[in-house]
């Protein structure tokens, strides 16, 4: 039989920084077998071998934690999206338990039942409705007894509560990760008070995730655990970015540049940029470090080994990896062997190849020159589910006020 | 019993246009098992199921060839690089071709097996015992039957018309590919001189792969075939290019550019570069159109999407890709579902977010601001093994002539 | 007899939009009249005829204002630059007024008597040696009888309050403008703060001018106006920046661009860009609006005619220049013909040309990464005269505190 | 009374480097006093101490030759433009004669009459008609006694040489300048052909001018002097480049550029992009070394400068110039002074400011793709006078093979 493993809370009360996985839709966008667009997880029941494997890949770069596969997996999205599917939400949910788990018991790793935001939230749909949705995903997760759940890719903190809420009642720990940069959620809630009120709702753990760059996210979280800790409340605090460099988002992140999400390749990060990630990260205090979008399972080795001397570990897919690029030692070319160092790459600016592109580009939509303040006067803008709910809730809020 | 399958001298005599495959090394080093400076693939022992994995993802996407992963597995190198493993180049290259026909065997794919360059001519060992590589690598192939040969990845003519010679003796088709430019071989030979002696050598198919990005590669194939015309020959014509854009390489290629091989991410293509890629090969003539470092699947999946109208067949990965971007039609914000059309994309210069980054590097090495004229004359730098050799085949020369 | 002109009071009173001049030095360096270091105004003695043609080219371009070309005319800092000239302080001065008010006289402009930062200052000296060196320029001015005064490019508030205090006792109107960003001083003392301690100074006109990009002054201005409103304060305000795009500077501006000061080039200004600028300080309420270093006389004339609408003026030098690229209607080619549009200009991004650079900057120097917060503790940098005096301020602070 | 200065040819023959001057018409549009588009030098009637004060300023960077003022100035092209000037071309010639020959003679300085292009020949005047045009212009230039006369700004090399045939009836000294590329003129003739015809037509010094960037400039004179060698004749090189990065042009220069001409900023060239051109210039064998377009006073300084040690001159204006940052030796801060040095300004990359801009364009216009060849195939295209022009003359040709 094998040990009883730590728990994610031992873990980190223990101090210990635990590493994520990465975003499991875009690599399996690229892989086949994620559509775009959609971006929902039927592949765990048709093509659970390619689900697998990409869990053994950050499982062997170094992850300790496999979160299901089981993003936008809740009944009304897969509706929403007139999937044909003959395969129920619960199919879904159950076989994605199944690979995270298979693959948790072939190392160190937990396993976390994820939920995130909601087509219903979106369309007005009231708290209970909202929230019967998350209660039918948390049914399949205590069903396989997943170790831990995470609430993720929250753009409403009022939706994240909600989801908080419903996690809890199994006791079990609950993490709570919003997708929103330092500027607040969609309402213009900062991120420190974000934070305070999923703590307040019960979540153990807070950060983000997805939407912006290492950077970025790491700024977000700091300013979480500032108000955290300014209202005397304590917690534990994750980052999962993404593996793109997004200097010139808006508050509405990476969707709202022209860019997403078929032209990205030359905003992706190089291992190289993963470490001064891992390393910033840890000296704001994260201690659940991992990634998003974008990162492929080199980009988690490499906040593995960035944080080797703290954590006493390498990750088993370092055996491929010679550290800041010595596997080029033995290079006929001593230009090529030359770069088998580390200030080679710490320095490097890596050129694009497209001469005819410029470096920064200009976001889309609402929030672009004006900040989300706007987004809420912005009355012509009513052609979308998303402004619409954004004025009911003012509505809401005046009259209540 | 499966149907037999036409082979590929078959395909290409009735004009049809055969998809390659993706480069192995550098998605399985992503992946976590290629070591970068080896480039050697024990995983096919060590990692079945990884190596077996990739190969079905390049048949979803479309691939009619699944190219054995026997990239640098000829004995000398193995040894070369001080490997400890205690796996035989044997055993590497028969698992390679098992795996590859396994998932050959799952769609309409070709086996090829592959020989490339070898440590023993770049240290002047002698045409006997260069060759003696070759065969051993061939005795597996022919032992496990594949369907035909390619010998790829040569910097030098003299070496890749050796290798035909090898791989002729087997009565299997065979393709012959190397990693030159528009500038030709590191002897100076042009692509049109290097075509023409393949074919002599006995090559039915000849192109060129890696160390360029399409657009020279597809340059440099057209070259070739104009050589072959020219001088009254037929043959077949491939090209499986890097998947990074590499407009400032000298005739060296990618290996010289600073950014090799941990920093190339800038440069990496996107899905809508490689349907002007598809067509403007198409368009050139060549009907082997594959890839080789830097492709994953969804780059193999848009050649066979572009090619779809002449073709007549869309991949199986199709069911989860949008041509165009149609997956973003439902998507909340007008301006994301503004996305969804071809114009959009193929209009798009797409930002590297990195505004401190330059969009040209400036490769490295003896061939960079003088050609590959003056590398034959640069007689100090004697310190490497290319460099020696070099010289050794001048001298050669002279006393021959 | 020549009308008496209205005063710079009269005009923005009456609320005029004042147009100001280009920065001398720098466009006289080019021209190779001034040496870039000292940057002293000696041509207006030794070349006389270099000084004249350019007050004239802004004036044609539309400037109100002939500024006195006196610029580090200070007799500390004539000297400290070990200028061998055998020319007085005085006399430069002097030349100055006459060769701006000769031309000021050929149109409606004003003569504005400048005085700038001061070395003594830097260095310690007191406030009334201080002092002393205005006078003695303020002597000049008033024996000239120049229209009204300037003390700009100050970097410290404190410094910029004595100069400002000395040439209000001319009885003539005062403007004062500092080199700052929006993030203040040099010792940190914000915008706003900095405009209501000058304004109680006695200047009637405040703003900035020099060190930053036109957005970057435009905002700062805003700051200041801001600041004196929210005291129940009255001022007018004025800008005068830089035409070279700066978004990657520190808190000290171009000065620590690894650009500056021979590698701006390609970061000037296009006169479309100037219309930007021009449309945005006049929103903002500024009524003074000109040019620091890099302005050349078809910038000006481009503020001019963005604001010929309001102003219901254009300036003699528009006989030669079609407004948006009017002149090129009658090229031979269509597509130049087709630039002949104002969309044409407001959209284009210009290329620099240069694919080997980036877009953006590291500055150098204290304030890099840590802003001028850090500058203040930076203790082991006491090398230069500006730490000596920052930190000689701070013991006196700390000792009358 | 004066010496008798030595003639351009004397200076050549005995091996001196003589340095050109720069562009008028792009420095005095900056300067208000030509609109752009017609490009007309009226100037010289109407502004002429704009004028004087221009040429002075080359003087003293250090040029050896007045260029008189007479772009554009024949009749047809004045006329062309509808100029309502009650000027006539034969007052702006003598005019531009006077000012060239006035600052001429302060300092070691040559006056040569300029003649370029003519609309003439576009539309297809007749060989008398265009020779008419010219001597007009030249009449003046013997009237006003010009020491050489210079054909430059000439796109198809037969009205180059009708315009060498006229000017050498003056028995003065010829140069011939046209404004070509390395793919040669118009119609395909290359730069190697274009200077045997025009040598032969009596041009004693050939090279070309404006439309391309310095580097572009001297590999198309290598190219020249190649093709002069090689048939067997002898003449000098002169090279007058844009002061424009332009390496994404196509044959026809920097006017299918879309930045031309009002918003190049990005591409001018730094004092030390000079440097490297005048060495490469003087290392190809070039020894009139000039500028066109974009050219201010303080780059032809720079070539001065980086020929001092050949030439053992310094120019004038060098007292207001530290070779290579001297000047900033004094500086107070520890960074700048820094700069003071050769290598920091020869490896500096210096950024555009403009993270939203690519670093290169794409032309517009026939040649874009094709290059000069499709230009005279290209039948659809008839809608310019070039246009037809080629067409025209194409059918000439053939009717007269």
């Amino acid at each position: 039989m094998a040990p009883v493993k730590k728990g994610i809370l031992e873990r980190l009360n223990a101090g210990e920084v635990v590493i994520g996985d990465g975003g499991f839709v875009f690599a399996l966008e690229k892989r086949g077998y994620v559509k775009a667009g959609p971006w929902t997880p039927e592949a765990t029941v048709t093509h659970p071998e390619a689900v697998r494997q990409l869990h053994r890949e950050f499982l062997r770069a170094g992850s300790n934690i496999m979160q299901t596969f089981t993003f936008y997996a809740s009944d009304d999205k897969l509706e929403n999206w007139g999937q044909t599917l003959k395969i129920s939400g619960a199919q879904i949910n159950e076989a994605a338990c199944d690979l995270a788990r298979e693959v948790a018991s072939e190392g160190d790793a937990l396993v976390a039942g994820g939920v995130s935001q909601t087509p219903s939230y979106l369309s007005c749909k009231s708290e209970t409705e909202v929230k019967a949705i998350f209660k039918k995903q948390l049914e399949v997760f205590m069903k396989k007894n997943v170790d831990f759940l995470i609430a993720e890719y929250f753009e409403h903190v009022e939706e994240a509560e909600w989801a908080v809420q419903v996690l809890k009642t199994s006791g079990k720990p609950v993490a709570a990760s919003m997708c929103i940069g330092p500027e607040g959620d969609m309402h213009g809630v900062s991120p420190g008070e974000c934070a305070v009120r999923l703590v307040k709702a019960g979540a153990q753990i807070v950060g983000v995730n997805c939407h912006f760059d290492p950077m970025t996210c790491v700024k977000t979280v700091k300013m979480m655990k500032e108000g955290v800790e300014k209202a005397g409340l304590k917690a534990h605090y994750m980052v999962q970015p993404l593996a793109f460099h997004t200097p010139d988002c808006n508050c509405q992140g990476f969707i709202d540049l022209p860019e997403f999400p078929f032209a990205l390749e030359p905003r992706i990060l190089t291992r190289w940029d993963m470490h001064t990630y891992a390393r910033e990260a840890y000296k704001v205090g994260i201690r659940y470090i991992g990634g998003c979008c974008g990162f492929e399972p080199y980009h988690i080795r490499a906040l593995t080994e960035e944080l080797a001397p703290e954590r006493g570990i390498m990750p088993p897919g370092s055996e491929k990896h010679g550290m800041w690029g010595a596997g080029l030692e033995m290079h006929t070319k001593p230009w090529v062997r030359a770069r088998a160092r580390r200030d080679y790459w710490e320095q490097l600016l890596p050129a694009s190849g497209r001469p005819k592109c410029a470096s920064m580009s200009t976001p889309e939509g609402w929030g672009v020159t004006k900040g989300h303040a706007d987004l809420l006067q912005h009355k012509e803008a009513t052609t979308t589910q998303e402004m619409k709910h954004v004025l009911e809730k003012q509505k809401k809020a005046k009259s209540s006020a």
